[in-house]
Parts: C-alpha cells; structure tokens; sequence
C-alpha cells in the first residue's frame, strides 16, 4: 500500500451473532420476520458455518425495536420476547416441570453493567415456597443468582456458578448479561437470545470464562442486551451514514420537496446505491476501505491514544431500568404457566 | 400456681453468646477488660459447658462501645475491633499467607439486615490481583460473596456457600451478618467474634443451615452485631429498669440534691439492691417472677395476638452505614499487614 | 402517694387524631364505618372541641388496615383510600382545574422517614407538560417538592416551602409525611388525611414550622402513615394486653376447648371485662395506674438512661415501599380524572 | 459548492468556557500554569469580548487533570481545585463570614446528570446549627439545596431557587452541575469554575432559566464537569486524530523504533504539522472542511436519522462518585478555614 496505512488486527467487539453474519454462509439458516413494527431474526448456526464464523453451533434470536420508554411498545415487545423464549425453551426440549437458575451477570454497581442483577429482582422466586410445599399447579421451580463480577469479588464468575450449579443440580439455566454492540442503531434496542450460553472472547478458545452446556452439562440459555458501544463503532457507522447522505444529496439537492422541508428527511429510509467514485470523492483513501478495514484503521488511530471509549447514551438509567422490568415480566411468563 | 399464668416454652431468641451466660459455669472462661471506655469480654466455652449452655465449644469475643456516629468513638472501636480479630485469627493458627473468603450474609434490600451486604462493599478485595501478579508483599488473597438471603434467591444459603467453598478451596472464612439482641441496651453497640461460626436455630440441631468448620472443613470467623430487638425483650428490660427505678426513687425521694436537679438522674449509674418486697409492691404477680418467666409470660401474652415485633432503632440506615466502614475498616487491617 | 412515683409531664407523642380523641367531647363528630375489612373513621373538630384536645378544627379522616403486602388487600386499600381523598377534596371546595403542589417530607436516606420522598416518585407530574401545551382534558396541573430535612439541608422546611408556594403560587397543596404512632397496631396500618395541614409540636404553639392555610394562605391537605413508635407506647401497650390476657386465661384456665388448641387464642377479639381487683393483683401499683400515668411513668424510667428508643419494624423497608406505592396511585387517581 | 454539501447552522453544544475561545480576541486576559501535571487555565472575558464569543464578562477558571481514580492524584487535584476555588472566592470580595447556598443541579436518578445532587451530599452543612448556637470559630453559614429537574418536578428550576433564595438571603450561591463537553479529552476530566452563573442556551437570550447575580441579585459562583460529549464530537474528534496519525505514520513508517515497539506510540506527544494536501489525500472533501464546518456536516448526517446520541463513558458511576467527592471535599475546605 503507497499510503502507509498499516491494518492491524482489531477484534471486533461483539456479543451479537447478528452482527458476525454475513447473507450467504453455507450451514447458516436465517429467517426474519416482522411482528407488528418489531423485527424478529432466528438464526440457526451448524456444524459447517461455525468454524468459518466463529460462533458456535445452536440457535441465535435476536428482537430489534423502538423506543421501549413508551408503554404499550414495551408491552409488545414484552409479549413477543415472551413467546421467543418459549419457543428456544421447547426447541431443546425442556419440559413444563423443569426446574431453572437464572442468573445475572454484570455489576450492579455499575449502570450500564446492571442488566442482570436488575432483572433478577424482577423475578418470580418459587424454588423455596417447594420446599414448603406452598405452590399450586402452573409454577415450576426458579431460583436465582448474582454472582457480581471478578472486580468485586475477587472470584472467577464461572466458577462461581459451576460450584453453585453442582450443589443445587438445576434442570436449565437461564443467564442475563449486558453487552457491547458493534453498531449504533442496536444499542439498547436489540435483545438476543441463544441456546449456547456465554462465551467471553468467543473465538479465542478461552474455555475458563464459558458459561455453557458443555462446562455446566445442563443447558444453558443466554439472553443478552448491547448497552456499550465503543468509538470505534460510532465513527464508522458515521463514515457509513455519510456516504449515504453524500449521495443522497447529490441528487435530490435540486428535488423541490427537499426545499420545502423544515427538518431534513431521514435518508436511510430511501434506497440509495453508493460508487466507489463518490466515496473517494468524500473521503479520499478512507473512501475506498471497506468496513472492516476502517475499524482496524479507527482502532488503529484510537487506541494508543487512549480514546477509544465505550460509552452508553446518556439516558442509560432509564433505559437499563425498562429493559430488565421487561425482560424480568417476560421471563416469568415463559417460565410460569399461570403468569400470564 | 394458684393466679393462672401458664409458662409455655418462650425460646430466648439470641444470637449473642454473652446474653447466654451466667456467672459461673464450670468449663466457661471469662475475662473482661476495659480499654478507654470500650468493654472487650472474652469467653471460653469448653466441651462439659457447652451443652448446659446450648452454645458450641470455642471463642467468643463481645466488643460493647458507645455512640459510634462519633467519628473518634468510631475510629477507637474500629482500631480494638481489629486487634481483637487479629488475636481471635492467631489463637486458632491461621498464618500470615493463609487466603481469606468474607461472605455477607443477609438482605440488601432491607437495612437492618444488610449489614453483610455492606460491610463486603468496604473489604479491600485481592484474590483476582494475585492471579495478575499485580500484589506486593504485606497483602492476602481475599475473595468476598453475598449470597442473599433464601426469600430472595430461592437457595439455602449455606449450600451456596458449600458450592462456592468447595470450588475455590479458601483457607478460612470470615462470615459478617445482623443479629437479634436480648437486651436493649446491646442494639447497634455490640460486635461479636466466634471461631465457632455460624448456627441458626442453635441447640435445636438443624445442621442443614449450619455454618462451620464441623460443615466446611475449613476455620470459619463469625463476626455479628445485634440490629433488632423483639417487643418481649424491650418490655422484660423495662420492667426490669422499673424495679431498679422504684427502689431507687424510694431511697432518694428527700434528697434535696435530686430536688435540684433539672433532668432525672441515670439511676442505672447508682448500686441499687432489690428486694422481693418493693418487687411484688410495685409489680405485683409479675413482681415476683424471674427474669425468664417473665420472658415466657410476656413472649404468652404477645405472639397469639401478633405483636411481638422484631423492630429496629429509627436512626438504623445510619447506624447499619457507620457499623459496616468499622468492620470492613478493621477487616481489611488484620488481614493486611500493609493496611494500617 | 406513699409509694414515691413523681408522675412528671410526659407529652404524648403522637401524630394521629384519631389517637388524641375520647368518646364524649362536645364539638366532636365522629362516624366509623367498615368497609371490607377496612375501618374508616372520620372526625370533624370543631371550635369548642380544638382547645380541649389540642387538635386543630377541622376534619381527619383515618383509615385501618391488615397486611397491605398481599396485593390484593393493597389494591382494596388503594381505591379507599382514593375515594375518601377524594371526599376530602371535595368537602374544601377544591374544583378539578386547580393545580395541585405535593409535597414529601422526610429524609430519603433515612428508611423510616423516608415515605415522603417515595410517595413523590410515584406521583404523575404534569404541570411542565401544560407549559408545553402536551395534556388532554382528564388532567390538572400537578407538581412536586422534596425539600429534604433541616439536618441535611440547614433550612427550615417550612421556609423552604413558602419560599416555593409564593413563587409557583398552587391553588392546593397535598402534604406526605411518616409519623410516630401512640399504639403498637397501627404502626404502618393507618393513613390519616387532614384539611388542616402540618403541626409539628402541636399545642405548643411553635407556629414557625406549621404548613397550613394560616401560614401559606392555600389549602392543604396533610397525608400521614405512622411507621415508627417509642418504647413506652410498645410497654403501656403490653401492659394493657397483659391485663386482658389475666382475666381472659383465668376465666378460661378450665375451658376444654383451650386445652385442646395447639396455638394460643387471639384473646383481643373476645369481650374482655377488666376489674381493679384483677389488676392489681397481677401489676400491683402500676395495675392501679391509669393509661396516662402509666405512660408518665415510662417515660420517666427509661428517658434518664437514653432507652425510650424511637423504633420501626424490622420489615420498614418492604412496607414503606409497598406504602408509597399505594399513596402514589391513590393521588394520582384523585388528582386527575383519565387515571383509573 | 460542488460538492453538493449544505452547511446548516450547528450549534456548539459546549458549556465550557474553554472551548469557546479562540487565542487572539481582544478582551480576553488568558492565563495557563500546569501544576504537577494538573492544567490550571485561568480566561477573564471583558466587554468587547463578550458578545464575540457568546459568553458573558467574568472570571472563568479550568483545571484539567488525568485519572482521578488513582487516590493520590485524586487528592492533588482537590487541593488545587479548593485554592482556585478560594481565590474566586476571594476576587469578588467575599468575606469569611459570608453565608453560602450551594445548589446541587440535576436529575439525582440519572447517574451520568448526577453530579449536582452527589456533591451535595458531601457537604458539610452548618446553617442550622448557628441557629442553635452550636458552632465554633473557623466556620461559615452552609445551607444545600437539590431542586431536582423539571422533568421530575414539573417546576421551573430557576424559578425554585428563586424562591429559596428570596425567603433565605444568602450572601452568595454555589452552584455544581454536569455539562456537555466539545472534545473527548475533557470528559469527566475537568472542572471549570465561573462567577458568571449558569446560563442555560446561552446567547440565545433564554434569560428565563438563568441563575445569575443578574437574576438573582447574590453573587454566584458555577461549577461544572463535563460527563457526556455527543456523537457529533466524537467522530469530529476522531478525524482530527486521523490527519494527526496519517501524517506521523507517514513520516515515521520506515523508522526502525517503531517497528520494535510492541503497542503503537502515543502520536499525540510528537509534534505534528499537518498539510492541506495530505488532509485531501486521506479524507476527500472532507479534508478540505475546517473544524467547524466539519461539526456542521456531521450534525447534519446524524440528526435526521436520531443518531447525534448524547454518551457518556461506561464507568460513569464511579466516575461521578469520585468526582463528586473530590469537590464536595474541596469545597468544604475552602469555605471553612477549620476545614483543613
């Protein structure tokens, strides 16, 4: 390369599966579909693909909304996260009866961090009223854990759910964690869940940290909500809308619709066709990388100067807040007959 | 008994081995001592004690203070408190490199019980920094956990704990918790030690909550502070003051020095020798009974109408924050040398 | 009296009207109604009354209850509450466009003192959105205050409040507030509501700190929960039920039907028929007390040695929340006609 | 233009004074001093000055600092930020008696608008125990208060410490708040002091919601930190960093040091001079725009389609708390000499 640009490698940072599929992968099954303005996305990874993009094998669903401060959104979005888990929960035959440890993950002393242990304190704890023989039909046995993180704690996590997991045998777990997304739009609006449980820096072979079927030998669902972004991901999702807008403009700037607007239009809904010319034209050497290339230059330029951030939108409280009432309502009612 | 009182089994609900002593019992060893205005009472319970009293055989250290929300007070409390579990950690030969687990217990959510939970907040936590190689000499490996109490999780806590113990393999456990008081005067102005840990329902052989060396197979350093206090124990003291109050008014009740006094003399202050005369005057029947049978009469007339409350100090938010700076303070210096 | 008690001024302490109030003052109304299980009393004070009673004219409305952290009893509790608010509203001539000023009282880090500043988090707010010109019909004005406490901010409250009220001039305010109760049942089972306002150290004519329509020239309704109660009220309480144990089990030491109950009776709900005799026999002097100046007594035994402690159940914190809830509904339902 | 790019007006959202300012404008007395590696720049802004820039005369003072929570440079930093503060203090002639309100701004529920309300806790208030006559020499008359925000208040924020203020007459005001910042450097990283007060829209003529000696008519001094940039920033940031690497890559791509260093060099130590050329060549039309032209583009970009997100770093709660406590701490000392 003439201009001196050295790619390193820079990991891309995420937790969504979504995000690490490309359209045409051999041994991938993707179906979307789009309940009353909510988009659902199943995912099925096999054997053949997995390898190839390093997630494991298992399924992948992934609930993209809008705006859940707004209460009947978040009642719908609730609703079919609800019939989502049910689903994943038949799908690897787990029966009615079965008894289930859900997990939260995260520090509860930290906003962003907090999903897990806030959705546990929505949860409807029935294990020890059987112990006292004070449930009726339609309940079956949950019970809860938050572990807190190894900063706290001084304790690896996974290990401290292993000991736990042997001494009280549960049937499945389900474990919540907040997560780092690799694209603006998701952050706080995209949940994910997965029958393949956790895996930190998945790819890498770090088996220790792993919260799955194979280190627990129960299943082990994850549920999973992107409330980070890091900078990197900010600037290039930018690049990417200004190519968008550039050429968006170019050729509606004489439309008179355009003139007459007070506020400008929202140009991602158009259909617009980049070239490769008018990407150089707007940002020269920048313009002709792809994607991937300009995260690794971004990192590349972010790091060693200790700027590249992960950051969460201001309003992280709120947000963090309605999610794990969500998640916590929806749990219940997949998990108990009589929640309803 | 010809005046009707029917003396059902009123079980002492305490927690604090010094409430569960009297005077001389063979095999009990007692010392106590008084460092600036701080009483430190050490008791030894041996094997042929040990039943008579329904407290298990091993160490017991009761620290009786002042006012603690003054800053002095606090910092003099906190530097004996220290000492004390420095001594207690060196009588049963933990050495200077043995690692510690520090387990909360108790309700976060509910102030007079999350003493634990907050004291863990203040612990200088080291276990992960030595997997990093990031400690100097002069620090331990210490871990903590807040396993929550079984209404919020749905556990037995005590099998948490088992869980968590077995994997980490911990060479002794310091384990923080609230108790109840049978004395008003003890609330929020007692620190207990025991190397004899943690009993639930002492005397009555529940094993299954049990928290011990006998269970864990590893050393296990109880430290306790009485927050609540039932309605019986308030009402039993009273009348205990009651007694002392009448015989005291009675003998200084033409002291012109009194007659002058603008606020009434603390009478507990004073040597005051009861007899049985002045009891049955001013208390009739219940004058006449002992301390215990009063318990039982009180504990009869209370719970079948639902009033025998456990209850807290109003001021207990502040008190429960102060309590858990002086043992997380004096935690972290006896089991760092390099902490002072 | 030969017997050498000095019966000193003990100022009752409480809060509660319906506390302060014997059967036969002239110049007091007072109706008492059932309603599913929940005991509604209404007072209305009049001129000749107030002096006498130390209670302001005006009317008190005071509602009893069971365990509100069933969710049903709460919900039951919630809409009677709501309705005689709404009662009261009416009765001071307040139409449904007046703009309504609420205010929380108390300290937030201070559990017990703590269901002001929590009410104000379940309140809906309205009163920007009228700037914004955002609120349909079915709606009034509402805004909020929590001043906090004179320790904390070094103001006077009431101060704090006129300071506000001249400012935003509100043509009613609705003031929250934790009391001190007279009686052990009522601890967090009563809410009283009053047309007139807030009198700390009533009686004493300690005007300074009074919000009312005297000193802020606009109606106020004052809302109150007891939720703690000092030693002496839970004694002379005891004491009371002690007598009516006596004579019950003694009129009943032969009733088969006792002799065959696993757990004692709830003597309270029996007619119980106290005589001197009996009392004395079993308390001796204090048994020919009466309430008042056993109370006087108390007071002086355990004020002089720092025991006549302010106390709350240990469950304060689940209640208070529970509580706030209910009061945040029941207003939101009174203020605004959309909110069912 | 060409290019087909509007430039539309993008306001700077920047509340510091710092980032206002351009070097040479008349009427600006600028002074830099770096203190053990804490950057202490002092602006004072005169009349011909002002309307320039769009901030008001006065004394605008701005410590810049790294890593606050590391303890000891934690420490030095308050220190340094209690003498400016003092030296403010003292530049308006206010004496040591003069009472103080301190006003904490912001939403105490949203830990990233939390500041305000945090620090607030940590001062040490003293007003109401002059009115008891309990304080000695060497301290000052202290009153807190936290007004909240509209949104939760549904109170004009302005309008409540008007009110306060009317009914107290404090002889001067302090007043903390969370800012936005322009630059990625500054977040939570700074602390600007001014006696200008806070001016909400500033420029705009909002005069509605300032808190000034203007509206006021008592001295106020602002303090503010800024704890979220938004996107617009961050991208503008960001290339900026990228012209900045490009260049030093270029220059230094054959430099045999660099090619044994494991970690990239921090280029921003280097001085680097940047030519137009190069600027085209990596970025297109982009390059050719300066730094505000830059802003304005990408505001455009983003703002359609609702991605300008406001972020803040994910560590924010700890970030907040520390700062919170190095200012209330600082402000302590400075406003009681006895405070040391």
């Amino acid at each position: 390369m003439g201009h001196n640009i050295n790619l390193s490698n820079y990991k891309i940072r995420t937790d969504l599966a979504i995000e690490a599929i490309n359209d045409d992968i051999n041994g991938v099954i993707v179906k979307t579909e789009n309940i009353d303005k909510v988009k659902v996305t199943k995912v099925e990874i096999c054997e053949e693909a997995s390898s190839k993009i390093g997630k494991k094998t298992g399924n992948y669903v992934t609930i993209e909304f809008d705006d859940i401060t707004d209460y009947e959104n978040s009642k719908k979005v609730e609703k079919i996260f609800s019939e989502q888990l049910n689903n994943l929960i038949d799908k690897i035959n787990i029966n009615k009866e079965a008894s289930c440890l859900i997990i939260g993950l995260g520090n509860s002393k930290s906003t962003p961090d907090s999903l897990g242990p806030l959705v546990i304190n929505n949860i409807l704890v029935t294990n020890h009223l059987f112990e006292l023989g004070e449930v009726t039909d339609g309940y079956r046995r949950v019970s809860v854990l938050t572990p807190g993180v190894m900063g706290q704690t001084g304790l690896e996590t996974s290990e401290v759910i292993k000991g736990v997991v042997e001494k009280f045998t549960p049937d499945f777990l389900i474990i919540i964690d907040a997560l780092a997304s690799q694209s603006i739009e998701r952050v706080n609006k995209t949940i994910q869940m997965t029958d393949t449980g956790i895996h930190p820096g998945s790819g890498v072979g770090n088996s220790r940290k792993e919260i799955s079927f194979e280190t627990l030998k129960v299943p082990c669902i994850a549920i999973g909500v992107p409330t980070v972004v890091d900078a990197v991901t900010i600037v290039s999702d930018t690049i990417n809308y200004m190519h968008k807008h550039y050429t968006y403009s170019k050729s509606n700037y004489n439309n008179p619709r355009n003139k007459l607007m007070i506020s400008s239009p929202n140009y991602l809904k158009e259909k617009i066709i980049l070239n490769k010319k008018d990407k150089e034209t707007l940002l020269g050497i920048v313009g002709t990388l792809k994607e991937n290339e300009i995260k690794q230059l971004l990192f590349e330029v972010l790091s060693p100067i200790g700027f590249n951030l992960m950051v969460t939108p201001k309003e992280v409280d709120f947000l963090v807040e309605k999610l794990s009432l969500l998640i916590g309502n929806g749990i219940n009612k997949s998990l108990h007959e009589n929640v309803v």
